[in-house]
C-alpha cells in the first residue's frame, strides 16, 4: 500500500513513538519503564498531553491507568474501548504495548480530523502494569477497572520493598478510591488492541499486519523427578536412576507431542530446568523442569497433556525416578470477536492487505477485557519474533498499517 | 567365612575406625576433615600412634603424608607400599580412604604379629588431600612424593584465600625441602589399596569384596548448544531453535550409546546442565552440559565418543543449533597389574571368597601410583553404592574380608 493513501498521519505517530522511547531510555534502543516508576509517570503525562491533542478528555484513574474519552452520539452507550499500555520490562524493547496506546490515539485523532462522529463513546486506554515485571503479577490496571484484583495485591513488593500500595500512593493514586474507578458490567462494548507480535510468524508468512484469532492461555506445569545419585564413574549403566535422562526422555517427547500435527498452532516449551546436584561426576538425583503447553483448542491441548502425562509416568517407570507434577496455572484459551474479526477482514481488503489469521501465545491487556466485552488483536510484524529485549524491533511502515487498520476497524465498529 | 577365622584383628581394626570417626565428626555419621586442616593434623597424630603401636617408623614428609616405615630383609629392596588417605570431602562419610589406612596398618600389624620378615621394606601412607576438596586438586600428597606436582599447585587458595603453601607450613611441612620426600623412580615396586566401591556393583552381586581391574580414566566434555530465544507462546514448533531440546536428544543419545553393549563395563552421564536464561516461557537460547565418559577399554571409549560427537552434529543440524564442545579432561584407562590379581586371586580362595572382578570409575591414590610401579586394588562392599555424604556404610564383616585379603596379599608379595 503507498504510503499516501494511509488515512493516518503515519509521521505524526512516528515522532510520538520517538519520543515516549527517550523516557526510560537504554543504550539505543531499549526502554527501561517499570510500572508506576518515575519514568512511567513522565511517560503517563506526555501521552495524556497527546491524548488531549488529540481531542480527548484525560484522566489517570486509581489504578494508575491513564484514559481518554471521545463522546460519541450517545452518551450512554456502552464504550468502544482501544488500548494497551505504555510500562515495560526492565530491559524492554520501545515498541511493546506503546504502539497499541499511541495507534489508538491516532486512530482517534484521524476520526476527529474527518469529522467523524462515533455512535458511542470512546475511550483509548494505556492501561497500568500489564508486564508485571516489578510486582511480579501483571494485567493490573486492566484487572482493576474490571473489578478483579486479588487478595493482597497491593502488599506484593517490588525487590525495593516498595508495596504496590506504596508506589500507587507515590503515583497520585488512591487505592481507597478503586470503586471509583471501575467500569459497571456492559459498560464496555468492544476492545481493540494493536500489538506487535513478539513471534516470528508473520515475518516468515512475509505479512506485515495480522489478524488474531485468540489468545491461547497457557497451561504450566512444574515436573519434578526423583532418582538416584551415584557417582558417574561407579554406577553400570543398567543400575542407574538418573534423573535428568528421564528429563531428556520427557522434554523430546513433548516436542514430538506438540509438534505432531503441522497444521495445529500447538506450541510446548521446557523453559527452565534445575538438575541436584549439577556435579559433573554425580549422576543427577533430582531434576525440576517447567512445562509450559499452548493450544487455541482446549480439547487438543488437553489431549497433549494426557499424552504427556503417560509418557512421563512410562518413562519414569522405565528409569526408576518419582515423579510429581504441579500445575502452575491453567488458562483456558480466549477466541477474538467473530463479527470483530469479519470487521478487520474487510478493513484489511480495503487497503490491499492480505492479513494472515494467527493466535497470540503470550498474555495482553486483552486477555482480561475477553471476560467483559468482545475484543480484537491487530498483529504488527517484528524483527526475529524478538521482543522482551532492546532489540525488538519494527518498520513504521508495518507499524503504520497495523494502526490503519485499526483506524479502519474502529471506524467500522462505531459508525454503523 | 567365619569370623574366627580372620588372621587379622578384626575388633582392633573397628575400634580404630571408631576413633578416627570422632574426628571431625558431623552428626551420627557424616565426618568432615578437609586436607591439612586442625582435624587433618588431629587424625594423622593419632594415626601415627597406631603406626607405631603396629612397629612402623613413622614420619610425617614436607607433602603432609604419613608414611609408616617396616624394615625387610633387603633394607635397599624397593618397597612394597600400602596406603590410601584420610582427609574426607566437607560432608563426607567414615570410611573412604580410610579403611585403607588403618586396614594397611592392620595387615602390617599382623605381620608382624605373626613374626613375618618381608623380604623388602613395607611402608603404609596415608597421603596427604586425595579428594581434592579444600584446593580443587586432589592426589595431592602421592603426586608429590612421585615428582609430579605440577606449577602453580601452592598457590591455590582454598575458600578462605588460604594458599596450600601456607596450609603445608601450618601442618609443619617445608615446601622449600619437597625434594628431600621424593622416592628415586623405581624405589617403590608395587601399591595396594583397600577401598570402598563408591558403587553398587558389590552389592548387586551379593559379594563382600571384589578385584579390582583397573581405574577407567574420565573423558571429561563440556558441551555448549545455541539457538535462538523466542516466546514460549508464539514461535511455531518448526521454526524454533531450541537448545534444551537438543541438549535433551544428546542426554538421551549418550545414555543409549553407553548402554548398548550391556557386557562392557562403558558409563556415560551428563551430570550437570545449565539453561539459558531459564525463563518458563521462554525458549531456551543456551544450554551448557558437561559429559563423563568413562570404559576401561580406551578403544571402545573413543568409538563411543565419536558416536556421540557425529549424534550431537546431526542433532544440532536438525534443530537449527551451533554447538562447541572443549574437552577438560581426557584420562586413559589405568590397568592394574595382572599379577597382583593372580595374587590376589589365589588368597581370596584360601579364605572362601569368591571375589568379583569390576573396574573402578573413581579415582584413587594408586591413578598416581600406576605410572609408577605395579597396583593391585580391593574394594569393599558399600551400602546402595553411596560414598562421599555421611550416609556411606560399609560392615565390619566385609571391611575385615577386605583387610585379610589385602593382609594375605601383601604377605605373598612380601615373603616369595
Amino acid at each position: 500500500m503507498p504510503e499516501q493513501t494511509l488515512t493516518i498521519n503515519k509521521t505524526r505517530l512516528e515522532e510520538r513513538i520517538h519520543k515516549l522511547a527517550e523516557i526510560g531510555r537504554i543504550g539505543e534502543t531499549g526502554v527501561s519503564r517499570l510500572a508506576l516508576s518515575k519514568e512511567d509517570k513522565q511517560a503517563v503525562e506526555i501521552v495524556k498531553g497527546w491524548m488531549e491533542e488529540a481531542g480527548l478528555a484525560a484522566r489517570i484513574d486509581h489504578f494508575g491507568n491513564l484514559i481518554g474519552r471521545l463522546e460519541g452520539k450517545k452518551a450512554e452507550a456502552p464504550v468502544l474501548m482501544l488500548g494497551s499500555h505504555i510500562d515495560s520490562q526492565p530491559y524492554g524493547g520501545r515498541f511493546d504495548g506503546v504502539i497499541g496506546v499511541l495507534g489508538a490515539i491516532e486512530a482517534v485523532q484521524t476520526l476527529q480530523e474527518n469529522s467523524v462522529i462515533p455512535d458511542m463513546p470512546i475511550e483509548v486506554a494505556a492501561f497500568c502494569d500489564e508486564e508485571g515485571a516489578r510486582f511480579n503479577k501483571g494485567l493490573f490496571g486492566v484487572r482493576g477497572i474490571l473489578g478483579k484484583l486479588e487478595e493482597g495485591e497491593l502488599d506484593r513488593k517490588d525487590k525495593n520493598g516498595i508495596t504496590r500500595r506504596d508506589a500507587l500512593l507515590s503515583f497520585g493514586c488512591d487505592p481507597e478510591r478503586f470503586k471509583e474507578s471501575e467500569y459497571a458490567p456492559g459498560s464496555i462494548s468492544a476492545y481493540l488492541e494493536l500489538h506487535i507480535e513478539q513471534g516470528p510468524v508473520l515475518e516468515a508468512k512475509d505479512a506485515p499486519v495480522g489478524i488474531v484469532t485468540g489468545i491461547s492461555g497457557p497451561l504450566w506445569l512444574t515436573v519434578e523427578l526423583e532418582g538416584f545419585a551415584g557417582h558417574a564413574g561407579s554406577v553400570p549403566m543398567h543400575m542407574r536412576q538418573d534423573a535428568l535422562v528421564g528429563a531428556a526422555k520427557v522434554i523430546v517427547a513433548l516436542n514430538d507431542l506438540a509438534s505432531e500435527d503441522p497444521s495445529a498452532p500447538t506450541v510446548g516449551t521446557v523453559g527452565s530446568l534445575k538438575v541436584f546436584p549439577d556435579s559433573r561426576n554425580i549422576i543427577p538425583e533430582k531434576v525440576m523442569f517447567t512445562v509450559d503447553l499452548r493450544d487455541i483448542q482446549m480439547e487438543r491441548r488437553n489431549i497433549i497433556e494426557n499424552q504427556l502425562r503417560k509418557r512421563l509416568h512410562l518413562i519414569c517407570e522405565d528409569h526408576g525416578l518419582t515423579y510429581t507434577v504441579s500445575e502452575d496455572t491453567n488458562s483456558e484459551p480466549r477466541y477474538c470477536s467473530e463479527d470483530i474479526m469479519k470487521t478487520m477482514r474487510a478493513a484489511s481488503k480495503e487497503i490491499g492487505l492480505n492479513a494472515p489469521e494467527l493466535m497470540s501465545g503470550p498474555f495482553h491487556d486483552a486477555l482480561a477485557m475477553s471476560y467483559e466485552c468482545d475484543y480484537g488483536m491487530i498483529f504488527v510484524r517484528c524483527k526475529d519474533g524478538i521482543s522482551h529485549n532492546p532489540k525488538e524491533f519494527s518498520t513504521m511502515e508495518d507499524i503504520s498499517l497495523g494502526t490503519e487498520l485499526l483506524y479502519r476497524t474502529a471506524l467500522k465498529l462505531a459508525v454503523k
